[in-house]
């Protein structure tokens, strides 16, 4: 496949946008982590770690994109086509998700500050859950074979809905529960988790839908990129929003 | 288009020093942030991620203009001319803008200390429009054409005026309430950030003006490195002497 310059300028500065994005949600809740009371920190602090994750792997995304797509003319105009040796690694974001996506859901239920008992029969299902889910979009992430990649597709959704039923069903009553003055943006929060996690499965779909080419790829790019800002830095500003009311209401 | 040596070494020298200034602005603030009283540390601690994002952009911009203008003479003397396969990126000026000019409007209503009323609802103003008018910019600048970008031009000039009228209008009443001795400073601050944002549509109109070749493009870089240095550094460093007095006075 090649790609035309405004193409591939495009991908090039989403990257980038993602990597300065992480890495300064990361640095800004650094800084900001002593205004938060202690019982709230735990929250905070997994998305720090979160936010890093992105920015690391969003530094190597880059950089095997830069090496994959070459052009000869110079000043770097017209098409870059596909460099000799060098593959473009899309095998980064699911070692990403797979660390980062169970954490996502322990940084939502760390800042509710529920009771511990509650708390851990919450996240003994919710984190084997995504790992599973993202373990198993794997195999048919990276084959060739359109009955593989369904197949995978399938199974994965399982564990995908069953989170689903978890946050929205299970989560409510926990929710009811939260400060007056938080529980809108907390639910909130979760149409924000649907609406950016239903990315990922609809650009798995692409291939099993025949969309393919330079644009689709393009398209599938910058909507990964949009996403994972929504997804864990949007995602962690909120959380840290929440976790400021209720410090100066516990204060 | 080829470079002089002398306007390599300039454009080098200012993307140098715009590095220099933004990443120790950052850690003089960050290490004085503890000497400033907890209500206006929201303020420093965005500052300190603006001008952290514009380091990380500058290094950007730096190794691009590295890549894209190379010499093959010995000492590196003579005539630099474009390399293959390698262009300047300036996006990742409008990358870095989405993200510090919204930020740059936080800064300054955060230093405020408004009520929380009146704070978002100056915020839910500024930030879409800041954005809105750097991401309708981007089109008419990757545009080779004068129309396209004569039009893109005209619709972002719309949010900029609009937040010109919410700073030098609507925040007036604010900043009568503001302590006496850091009227002024604030008072000035508004047009130091006139002045500074006033060079980024100028540069964007050079092209319409038929202003192009070496002479011009070497100015547009030192004209960006030095306005950005004003409109980041040196007013991160005026909204931290605000908040200086307004905590002694608070004390
Ligand atoms: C359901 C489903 C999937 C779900 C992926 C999700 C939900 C990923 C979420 C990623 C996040 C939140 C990243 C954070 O930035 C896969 C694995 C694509 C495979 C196809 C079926
Ligand atoms: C009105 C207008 C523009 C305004 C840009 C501004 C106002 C940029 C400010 C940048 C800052 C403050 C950077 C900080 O360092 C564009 C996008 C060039 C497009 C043409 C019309």
């Amino acid at each position: 496949d090649t790609l035309s310059q405004s193409q591939f300028d495009t991908v090039y500065n989403f990257l980038s946008l993602v990597i300065a994005a992480q890495l300064f949600t990361a640095v800004f809740l650094l800084i900001s982590l002593p205004r938060i009371l202690p019982r709230y920190r735990q929250a905070i602090t997994v998305a720090i770690v979160v936010c890093g994750i992105a920015t690391y792997h969003y530094f190597r995304i880059f950089d095997s994109f830069k090496e994959a797509f070459v052009s000869e003319s110079v000043g770097g105009t017209g098409t870059y086509s596909q460099a000799e040796g060098a593959a473009f690694n899309e095998g980064y974001r699911y070692v990403d998700w797979l660390l980062t996506v169970p954490l996502l859901l322990v940084e939502l239920v760390a800042v509710l500050a529920l009771a511990r008992k509650v708390q851990s029969r919450l996240l003994v299902r919710l984190v084997p859950a995504a790992a599973l889910m993202i373990a198993l979009g794997y195999p048919g992430e990276i084959s060739d074979d359109n009955g593989v990649r369904g197949l995978f597709g399938i199974l994965s959704t399982i564990p995908f809905a069953y989170i689903l039923f978890v946050l929205f069903v299970q989560l409510s009553k926990s929710l009811e529960n939260q400060p007056a003055n938080v529980r809108g943006t907390l639910g909130n929060l979760r149409y924000l988790l649907l609406l950016s996690w239903g990315v990922y499965p609809i650009a798995y779909l692409l291939p099993l839908l025949d969309i393919a080419g330079a644009d689709a790829w393009v398209g599938k790019q910058v909507g990964y990129s949009i996403a994972d800002i929504v997804a864990k830095a949007v995602y962690a500003l909120i959380i840290f929003q929440v976790a400021r009311i209720k410090s100066f209401d516990d204060d």
